[in-house]
């Protein structure tokens, strides 16, 4: 198959140098981080600030493992890696939604960051509840973790 | 900056041969698909129909076209790309939350899809609504377009 060939449109900055210490999901988060989009993306900022919430994607730079089942860190059981968020995933994709705070030019301030610092930014899409909230999906495994903190924040 | 490459990990199959057609997002969409993960991944797909909802990240392989301000399909405003969905958008990576209908094998039947037929598949992560759904996130120029939709699906 084809090779598709991405470039970070930005880096985000985060207090998380190193894996330990890091939160697993933004939901668990209150850590705040600025996305440092490159200049030459400003025109398509226009209007960010009208939403609360963006999704960001992103590349989990600092592995280079790829692993078909792993150890989730809510559980110990070995899992899919279709079914867990593990950085060591096929291609390395991570995606978060992070509440946004404020925007400064192409720097914006946002809470709730799981990423390690300087993780390259692929894209960021509006957050959109028709589009995006299943709040009765079924999670599977991950149901028993998360008694009661679905509905938490923020 | 680096580049960063990505190889597809299969392909989405959808009735969607042409953009003309193609549902906007799959909120607005009862199209099945069918998800082809190739075979080497079949060990990652473990447990995967313990979730009623998968998140697709995949490429929008039909266009070239990097636009920082668009019209999107709802408004005829420009506005900025990263406050639409629009594929013509740096990086082209798209992601959609689909409902997992069943598996055989490494194919996965999934209900609202919307993109085009013989997508590039990226990654297939759980949907997790303690960490994906924010059901009360403010979604700016699409407030209006979506009254009454949020809600009703699935």
């Amino acid at each position: 198959m084809l090779t598709i060939r991405h470039r970070p449109i930005g880096v985000i900055r985060t207090p998380f140098a190193d894996p330990a210490g890091c939160p697993i999901q933004p939901r668990f988060s209150s850590a705040a981080g600025v996305v440092e989009v490159s200049p030459r993306f400003a025109a398509g900022m226009r209007g960010i600030t009208q939403f609360s919430h963006v999704i960001l994607v992103y590349s989990f730079h600092r592995t280079e493992q790829e692993l078909l089942l792993a150890r989730p860190f809510l559980d110990r059981a070995r899992r899919g890696i279709f079914t867990i968020r593990s950085p060591h995933r096929p291609n390395h994709i991570g995606i978060s939604v992070v509440r946004l705070v404020s925007r400064r030019g192409t720097r914006l301030r946002v809470t709730g960051v799981d990423m390690l610092d300087r993780t390259p930014l692929l894209d960021i899409k509006p957050y959109v509840p028709g589009f995006d909230s299943f709040p009765r999906a079924r999670s599977g495994w991950l149901n028993p973790h998360l008694k009661g903190r679905g509905d938490a924040a923020p």
